[in-house]
């Protein structure tokens, strides 16, 4: 039978057996213990199931699997029924959901994925490289496709819009996206290389089908989407969508609101992990584990775990953010493998020789590690990747 | 100039002024001091401002004023820039949101409110009464028409779907919204009184217009919601559809994992209150003061005041909901006054006298506060009100 077991952080009262035997009444059949035999065996099918219960010292585990019958398969109703009117129950978190094979069935995961991506950005056995545009907002669109040109001189694989540009009247999307198509078009003849451009996906959520078409229509290989201000069932919809012919790369944005505390709420790696593969994403954006905004290592590293590890979806592209610069390369690649998007904001404009020489340094920085050089070793024949280890070291993090 | 003002609580690490700042730029033009004199007067318009700063023991308060012409105005554009990125940044809670008139206008509100509710209803100069199914899931669908009918027997204003009851072999739409309307005309016919349901709108989003409107067609008077397992957007596109005739009802499902943390997150008030206000939901429901799952007593009364206070929009009617029981009556009108939705599960269907005594024993509670009774003089000439007061007492809370 097609289950959801979902796992909860609770506060440990010494009665967590109790607790866990009226949530999984409460949340399914409401009441048992005194029902006739007949209505038992109408109801078994329905009725929640207490899986574990274990004592954390000041804290409780209690894992309760629920019948999918009980509920539609989408993400709402899943939500709803794990966490909805729970969520309102004091001190709880919601730290992960067990999808069965056959409910997992019902979702798209990754449209693209990492397979994609790759043959996409035609990059093989290597980390990707992004790169994001700073402090746009109120600057004309020329300060755009001078950073865009600057970024893909660099030749990272992706730049992404700073996810708080909306429609505006300086850069609007149709003016913006074939302005810096074009500057993409062409810098690729001079690098040979073709740097993608990730489109932030905006508006008002009936809107959004056809402003995807349109920016993918002007140019956009890609679209960014603050997927939580939204809805991930929304997210969901847009990958599967025919009519969107490139990846999602779902940004963090105002997850934190969800995932942020330790003990309320639900966890990031579920939020940003298996719960946005699920939906669709192609790239899942989260906090590094090194930036000044940071996620638990190994928060980052179940999250990650989440995105790729073998099931019967797409994978997702994790991209640890925040902080992040040439010298931090090998760590990430320790952590994350080669199935990860190197991404950094101030680590490429911020580099002494500007944003081009930022995208040379991580690129030499990636292939030094790639070939088991040390990133001293490496500088030695870069300028670019020595002149950001003397900046920002490598292991120091910037802010 | 139109503006958006944000009330964060955070950590007081006794440098608020330039946490402030940082937060201000940063979520705005991105750097300030060092720009050449008329790039400043090129930003100027578009840069975020620090309008106050307060150490409060070990919390401080933040508040910022964010220009409206750096977002598009929706609600997730306003999320991601208020509290996008910064939802990430350690330990911080977004308190309030104060929109200019302007902005505001931006936004539908409930197309129906307050007052349109009370005109539908026929119900004035008193709280209305709504009760709750109880109990669902895998039962037949004669059970549910014979707790629709007990429910109606009692009068009640509305009786609304558990927020847990999705689509279903037992209870599907199509046969459940026909059967119950068909119990509330009948029963209507006996008592003179047309109780009317609110539908739980479920499904994915993209469905969720024509779902909503099939609803209505079939006998729908009201949609029960579950508004943060989807988002607010999509809220505020189902109350700007002219073809759903009818009030949402807005559920608190999921908005725990949001706003229950007292230091992350975002404020039940802002969240229950004022957001969903502006997105139009017509009823809000949100954990009394007063039960199991209870909100703290002056976040609710701040939720209500949101929901009801002048401004330029209808108001929304406040429905202080779980735990609540006929003893309570007096408290709940003390607190909220008229302008509030009664609204109990257990307290109607626990009734020793059955659901149909319960409503009974609530409308008396409210006859007895609005004439100036107490309850224990009116439960002289009522056998319901006198039972109820017997098995909850008239300040326990029920569970």
């Amino acid at each position: 039978m097609s289950r959801l077991i979902a796992t909860y952080l609770v506060n440990n009262d010494h009665q967590l057996a109790q607790r866990a035997e009226s949530i999984a009444l409460g949340l399914t059949v409401g009441t048992w213990t005194n029902l006739p035999l007949l209505e038992k065996e109408q109801l078994q099918k329905h009725k929640g199931e207490v899986v574990l219960v274990e004592e954390r010292e000041e804290k409780g585990i209690i894992v309760i699997s629920y019948p999918a019958i009980n509920f539609s398969a989408d993400i709402p109703a899943i939500l709803t029924t794990v966490f909805g009117k729970l969520s309102l129950d004091g001190e709880i978190k919601l730290l992960d959901l067990t999808f069965s094979d056959e409910l997992l069935k019902a979702f798209p995961g990754p449209a693209f994925g990492i397979k994609g991506i790759r043959k996409l950005a035609d990059a093989h056995d290597r980390p990707l490289l992004m790169s994001i545009f700073k402090g746009v907002i109120g600057k004309p669109l020329r300060e755009l496709e001078q950073q865009m040109q600057a970024q893909a001189l660099g030749k990272v694989d992706f730049v992404k819009d700073d996810e708080i540009l909306f429609e505006n009247e300086l850069s609007p999307l149709e003016k913006r996206v074939p302005a810096l198509k074009k500057v993409l078009d062409e810098t690729s003849e001079i690098t040979g290389k073709r740097t993608r451009y990730a489109v932030n996906l905006t508006g008002r959520t009936a809107n959004l089908k056809d402003q995807a078409k349109r920016a993918v229509e002007l140019g956009a290989d890609a679209l960014l989407f603050n997927v939580f201000t939204y809805g991930l069932d929304v997210l969901q919809s847009l990958v599967e969508e025919k009519e969107i012919p490139v990846p999602i790369m779902a940004h963090p944005s105002f997850s934190g609101a969800m995932a942020a505390s330790s003990t309320y709420g639900i966890s990031y790696s579920l939020l940003l992990g298996k719960l946005l593969r699920i939906a669709g994403a192609d790239f899942s954006l989260f906090p590094s584990p090194y930036g000044s905004v940071a996620l638990d290592r190994n928060e980052a590293l179940a999250t990650a775990s989440f995105l790729t590890e073998t099931n019967q979806l797409n994978r997702t592209f994790p991209v640890p953010s925040a902080g992040i610069h040439p010298g931090l390369v090998p760590l990430l690649i320790q952590d994350f493998g080669k199935e990860c998007v190197i991404n950094a904001g101030g680590g490429v404009h911020g580099h002494p020789g500007g944003a081009a020489s930022g995208g040379k340094a991580f690129r030499d920085a990636i292939k030094a590690v790639l070939t088991n050089q040390t990133l001293e070793e490496a500088s030695l024949n870069s300028d670019e990747l020595h002149q950001a280890l003397t900046k920002w070291g490598s292991t120091e993090v910037i802010r």
